[in-house]
Order: structure tokens, then sequence, then C-alpha cells
């Protein structure tokens, strides 16, 4: 199991197929492999050894790609930095996990002027931007051309491939370590899933740097896929794109999926080509999967659920769940079934599984599973090695499993909300409000209530020149569910704060209300 | 990595789906899983142990399907008998890996009297036929009404899930041992290549106890595709079935590829349903590819190559080497690029690599190795244990790696004709003649000659009215290869000799030339 191995196969079966489109500039498999194996040599020049991270900081380009391939390749472990943390966030993540070296681009060249200035490790600065190289800072295309081609290192198995960092919720964040073997398994299981396939052209559109989209990347490489880099996501831009290009595959979270599909110009694109479009961080909605089948008429529908400790797929929701007669099974929001040779449990905190039908923590074997959180012993055991599941991934989230075998996640504990002694899901709330003609997107968070303890309330986007009263979407939700988990409460704002990976931030959503209360706001 | 979790998936997303046919009979997935639980049930009532072996011999049927899932459900290991056997043999192999029970059908209750009095291990028999079951033996339907379903054993990883006899060529055969983990991984790499794809209908039209067959079997599993079994191979009832069932994909060897489509009454079919065509056993030759290619507008051709020790895949053809662009490289006669997570190199005998382009042992590594040959830990030595390549699996074929990566298998050293001091592969002899359009088949051996050492020799089957000399032969190939390589004699024959799987034997073939004379015929 060798990531890079994808690249030999590739070449191989389809040397003059294209690899990489990036606006103008698109690049065959023979000449992908040529600047990987540059970039290798570049790096291992400037004094990257077996096992070395390499950060990348950059929006999404070809050679974004040509770096996920390059890094591997010279024997090294990528680490790709969330652009939209603070200059300090990243300083810290660098140094976590001593990366010396980093790739950036165009847009981070102020940024990484912070950075020289807050990180301990940090020690070369590749540049591999369009503009002129910042002085004192080395440009990648002249490295490129000023280093042979190096051969493959050939890291696979357990060897490192890449640090992935994650947020969490308290703390600093945590990085993931993952192998070959760990990314080889999840791109072969998405691949199977339907997620790549033999002549696709796949759209990134969501940002390169998070491992939800990396999954794509992964998918694509095993099966000789083109691969199209937008710089970031705007619906209008994955719209084009989809036209331009003929895409054929593309991931995205439903955030992202509802503002193509509601965007006023959706409907002058020929989006035929479109066969697949996955989406993971949450389940879709039915009113908002109904509009996107709408317009995505050869498209079919997968949701992954995942986690970075787990490279990160767990389960998938199948296409099939997607059409009218699997939604009729009521399954569209759960998180499907286990991929191939990966097994999910629900145990209770004492680590036996609890009966079928009840919730508990999902924990996960899967050869996906990370090497451990960098530097972090404890976190590490209180993850992997807890007894009696040792060698589980011990996710963290809630969830059960139904009589078929489907996995629910229902909210993390703290965003279930506590109304009135009931416990309310408010992804159960959030279906219903999103089903109201009027209602764009939306999101459902627990307030604090003197009658209630918590309050079931609801952040509504409308759709643009529709209008709805608060009274008029709890009225709707009332035909729909249980009156105690109808919104007693609606707010209207014109967008949802969102993540990097496009999860609305439920946190911002919450602070105000709780304030000086006593919730936690994580 | 569970053999078993595919049914357990297709069961939660689609259980109201076809799991198989045969004949009339169709049975859903959750028929499928039910009488899976009600059989391993069965067996374990019946005396089987965690990790012992069930024997099947039987022709083609859905409940050969049945027993495939329910002897590793039951925690146990299947073996799957050779139907072509003699009852020596098969004794043989079954008191070899101490096989204890044994699963038969209609077609061998002659051969099962046999060999009760043969084996030493045989103990309890199990008639899975339509008629009635012979007297002293127990029958499936009757057990498996009597047996209410057991939960999955759960085995996994490295755990024994199946012992697949190799006929070898000298000696007795070798019972290859092969785990869980080496099947589900064989099985997500051939569904990625395209072998299986969710919404298949799958026709086993080749024998179920060969693992070439198997192959279909594990990969349509993990996609949740229907199986339908044709009890044996003719190109009638596969002609037949392919229209009735509106096959997708089928795995074949070209000797089968060729009786199907040059049989008269070929295009009276629809076949416009069948979109892959596996083929394995030998590259194809572009005569009959051309003719195949013609009569099967919508299929994709992929060419598997394997050995049992390999669970069994090593590398594939993809289907774009299949296209007249592909064949330009003139590649259709490698076998394709190593698979995902496989590795191959070519070694002279001191372990060594030789250099890229040059002729030596294929030895690969990949998790579908064996776990090694029952009871002979000396033959699995010098499989697995080769010093300096320990843990790499030693063929015993000979082979070449090009400079874009393709593999090319050469004959077996004995399959290698020396004549005139020449070394003439049989392969591309055979592919010459097979461009003769008088010619059905052929197969091209060395028998012996004063002149020559050896001389190139072809046995020739002709299509159903036409007409060819062996001189109209022998000029024909002078056009397209050296004349050292052409036939010096020809034979005309109704029918070559094949194996179970397909395969021509060759042996066969030399025999009568090579009586009494130096060279072994093996």
């Amino acid at each position: 199991m060798q990531l890079t191995q994808a690249l030999h196969r590739a070449v191989a079966t389809r040397p003059d197929g294209l690899a990489t489109i990036c606006g103008g500039r698109r690049r065959t498999f023979v000449e992908y492999r040529d600047r990987v194996a540059r970039l290798a040599s570049a790096l291992r020049a400037n004094g990257v050894a077996i096992g070395d991270r390499v950060g990348i900081l950059s929006l999404n380009t070809d050679r974004y790609l040509e770096a996920y391939m390059a890094i591997p390749w010279a024997g090294a472990a990528f680490n790709p930095i969330n652009t939209r943390w603070s200059g300090s966030e990243i300083a810290y993540s660098l140094d976590d996990c001593d990366t010396r070296v980093l790739l950036f681009d165009d847009a981070f060249v102020a940024m990484v002027a912070e950075l020289k200035e807050k990180s301990r490790s940090l020690a070369t600065l590749i540049h591999v931007g369009d503009r002129p190289t910042p002085a004192g800072m080395l440009s990648y295309e002249a490295l490129s051309a000023a280093h042979d081609p190096v051969p493959d290192a050939g890291r696979r198995g357990r060897d490192l491939a890449g640090v992935f960092y994650t947020g969490g919720t308290t703390g600093h964040p945590k990085g993931v370590m993952l192998s070959h073997e760990a990314f080889v398994h999840n791109a072969l299981v998405l691949a199977n899933e339907g997620m790549a396939r033999a002549g696709d052209v796949a759209l990134h559109a969501a940002p390169m740097f998070h491992i939800a989209d990396f999954c794509l990347t992964n998918a694509q490489w095993i099966v000789g896929g083109t691969q199209v880099a937008l710089p970031g996501f705007t619906p209008l831009a994955t719209l084009q794109a989809l036209q331009r290009e003929r895409i054929t595959a593309m991931v995205l979270v439903p955030t992202m999926i509802q503002m193509v599909v509601d965007h006023p110009q959706a409907t002058d694109f020929d989006l035929s080509s479109l066969r697949m479009l996955a989406y993971g961080g949450s389940p879709i909605n039915e009113a908002l999967l109904d509009r996107a089948q709408g317009l995505l008429p050869a498209a079919q529908f997968m949701q992954v659920y995942g986690m970075t400790e787990l490279a990160p797929t767990i389960s998938v929701l199948p296409p099939a769940l997607h059409s009218s007669e699997g939604r009729a099974t009521g399954r569209l929001r759960s998180a499907g079934v286990p991929c191939t040779g990966i097994r999910v449990r629900i145990v209770a905190p004492d680590g036996q599984d609890v009966p079928r039908g009840e919730i508990g923590e999902i924990i996960v074997r899967s050869p996906g599973r990370m090497l451990g959180y960098w530097g972090k012993a404890e976190e590490t055991a209180a993850a992997l090695e807890r007894t009696p599941n040792v060698g589980w991934m011990h996710t963290g989230d809630g969830g059960r499993i139904d009589e078929a075998g489907f996995l629910y996640v229902v909210d993390r504990v703290k965003d279930m909300i506590i109304s009135g002694g009931e416990n309310v899901y408010s992804i159960e709330v959030e279906q219903a409000v999103a089903k109201h003609p009027a209602v764009a997107a939306c999101a459902v968070i627990g307030v604090p209530d003197p009658q209630w303890g918590e309050r079931v309330h609801a952040v509504v986007v409308l759709k643009a020149g529709q209008h709805a009263t608060g009274e008029e979407i709890r009225e709707h939700c009332k035909t729909l569910i249980g009156g105690y988990k109808c919104p007693r409460s609606v707010e209207f704002v014109a967008a949802l704060p969102v993540t990097g990976a496009g999860k609305v931030l439920k946190r911002e959503l919450r602070e105000p209300y709780w304030q000086g209360k006593g919730r936690g706001v994580s």
C-alpha cells in the first residue's frame, strides 16, 4: 500500500490523459509525474529527509495536487494547513510537528511574513504562486527547473504519509498522523462506493486542505481521473466549471450544495455531465435533495461520514438510498452503512455494546485508523487504547445502529437540546424547517429559556424574494414533527456562519444567547 | 476485513434486491442471508468448528453461492473442489487438509460413493441437489428448514477463509490457504478495476470452484450485485443467459470467449447489456478481440493476471488498452500493470532485480498473499521465505516489465520453444496464427525435430465451413513474424483440450510427440 503507486499506474495506462486542470493550465500524467519527481528532488535538495513534514498553505491549484504527491514521493509527510486559521494557530501547528519547509501561494504572502516571526521551526519557504517570488524565498518553478526528477522514495504501509490538524473544540489542535496504508484503503473504499471511476473529471471546489476534499483527490488518483482545481468555492464558479469541463464527480458539503442549487443562474448551465455528487459533514435535508435532484438529473448522491482520525471514511449512504424508493425507508438521515473492511460498534461508557437501536459512543475498527496524534501520547491512548476496546477508534460521536445496520449519528452531546426534559435532536427539527417552501437553509440550536430550561430555536435563511414569519414556520413544522420539537422562536439571517469545510458553526449561533449563562458554547 | 461483511452491507442497502438467480429460482438478499445463516447453523450443528474445512463438489448453482458465504459465516473455511478431478485426486485433497464435511450436488452422487471409499477424513455428506437425497446422507434443504439462523461467526483479517487446491505440474496438488483479508483486498481491487459495479447482474458461466470465477463472486459481493449461475459453460447457454437476464458483467477465459463469439447463432441474441467482460488465463489475441468487440459493442474488456497463491490478482490490463488506440501501443499482449496495493518485481536467480526490460522471475508483494500451503512448510518457505525477498511470493512465472511499467508474462520455462538455438515464445506465434481468417483457435508447442532440436508446431481449430492448409497458415505467419518463429508443421483438430478453467492443456498436445524423448511433458 503506497500512495504514490497511483501515479505510476496512471502514467502507465494513460500517459497522455489529463491529470490536472487549473484555469487554462492542463497537464498530462507524464507531465504531472515529471513535476512531482522534480519537486520531490528539490525538497530533498533543501534538506527534507525521510519522514519529515512539509506544510502546504494555499488556495486550490494544480500545484497543490503536485505537492500532495511530491511530498510522499520524496519520502516525507504532507501537512496541509487550514487557510482560515490565524497566524498563531498555523504557527502552533507548524511548530507542534516540527514542519520546517512550507509551500505557499500568492494569497498567503502576508501570512507567511507573520509566520516567519511566530514559528520557531519554519526554515524554508517555497513560493508556488504565479506572481513574482518574494525576496528571500524559493520559487517552486525555479526549483523545479533546476532539479532533475528523483525516483519515488517508495514509502508504504504504516509509514507516515500525512499529518492533518483537527480543530478540536477545546484546547490546541491535534496533528492526526495517517499512514500510506490508511489512505490507500480509504481510496479503494470510496472509489468502490462510486466516488471515482475510470474516465472521471473531478472538481475541487471545496478546499483542498480539508480531508473531505482529499478523499476526492485520493480516490481519483487510484482510478487515474482528471482533477480540476477551483481556487475557492463560489456557487457561480462551480456552475461554470461544471459546464466548461464537463465535470463528472464532485464533493461538497450540504451548505455548498444549497448555494449552488439555489443560485439564480443555476438553470442557465448545462450540468448534465455530473454523475456523482458526494457530500459530507452532515445528512442532507429532503427539501434540498429534491431541488438538487431537479437541477442535476444525471447525478447520483452519496453521503460520506467520517473523521480525520480514520483517514477519514467510516460509512457511506449509497445513491440508492437517495431515490424516492430509498427515501421511503426513512434512512436519508442516517450515515449509511460501514464501508468494506470497516467495523462500527456502539458502546456504553464501560466499553460494552449497547443493545441494538440504543444510543452510545460510536467506535470504529478500520485499516484507515490513525497512527496517533503527533506528540500526544495521552490523547492517542484515550482515543485508541481504551480498555476493553484497544485498537478501536473512540470517535466521541454519539450514535445508534438500526435493525437493518444503518448508522445514525445523533448530535454530539453539546448539540442535543434538552427542552422541558425531552431530548430534541436538532437535525430532526432542521429537516422539518427546511421543507418550508420559503426556506433556503437553517440551523436549529438550544437557547436558554426560563420555562423549558432550553428552548428550540431556529436560525433561518430565506430564499431570495421569499417571505415567511416565525409563526408560519412553526405551524409548518407541527404538520411534520411533535409539537415539543418545533421551534419556539425563529430568527432570520442573511447567511449562516460556516467552517472552512462548510459546516454550520452552531457555536457562533449559540454564543450571543449563552454569554454569562451556565452552558458552554463550544 | 471480513468476507461476510459484504452480505451484511447488501442486506442493509438492498434487502429486496436480487442476490442470486439459478434457472427459475430468484432470491433476494434477505432470503440469501436467511439461507446462509441457516446453512451455517446446520454446519455448526453437524460438528463444524471454527477453522474447519468444508468441501464443495458441485456444478454452478445458487446454492454454491450460499455455501461460499455460509462456510465463513459458520467460522469455517471453504474447500471448493475441481469437478474434473478423478476420485483419487479429490480424495487426496480432502484428506490432505482434513475436510470432514462435503456439500455435493446431483451431478456427483456417484463420485461421492467413490469418495466414501477412498477418503479417510470424509464423515458428513450433505446433498444440495434437486433430486431426492441418497440414503444415509443429509439433505441441505431439510437441514436448512430444521435449523434457525445463527449469527455470523465474525472471522476476519488473517483468519483462514478458504483452501483452494492448485493442480501443480508435478507431484500432488497443494492446498493454498487464503485469508479473509486477502480475499477482501482482492475484491476491492477488482471492483475498482471495473469487474463489479453497483447495479450489476453477473453471469457465472465458468466453473465456480475455480478461483478465476471466485474473483467475480467476491467482487460482486462487495458491490451487492446480482449473481446468475449457469450449471456449466456452453456457448449457447451463455448467449441465452446474456439476453434473458440482461447480464452486465462476466468472467471467461479466451477459449470460452472464442466459443461464444464464433457460435453460429451469436448474432441472433441481444447482447447489448454486457458492459464488462473480464478474461484471465492468458492474453487475448487481436483477431479474437476484434470479433468479440464486433459482437459486444457495449462491452469493455479487461485482462486479469494472477495466481491462486495471491487470492489471485496480480495485475490488470484495463479496458483502455483494448481500444484501437490502446492496442497501437503493442501492450495487448502484456498482463497490464500491478493493481492497487500490489508490488511486482522481476528478479534473477540470486533474488536481485534484473535491469528494466530483462526477463526474470516475477515476484509479488500483496495483501492477497497466501497464508501458506496446507501442511507443506517446505514448499511454503520456498515460495514465501526465499532470501533476500522474504515475504514476497515467488510465482515461478518468467516475466519482464517494460519502460512504461507493463508486465509481460513470458512462457513458463516449459512452454518456451528453443528452435535452432533461438527462443520462441509460443504466445507470439499463436497471435499470428489466430489472425488467419479461417482460424478459430490455436495452440503452439515445441515438438522434437532432428534438425532444429525443437520445431515450432501449431495445433489449429478451423472455423466451421472454413478451410486452410498448413502451408497457407505458415505463409500467413511470415507476413507477421520472423520466419524462424513460424510454425514448421501444422495439425488440424476439432477442438483443443482445456482445463476446468478453460486453459489449453499444452501438456496433452505435447505428449504424443515427446513420449520416450528427453523432454518432460508436464
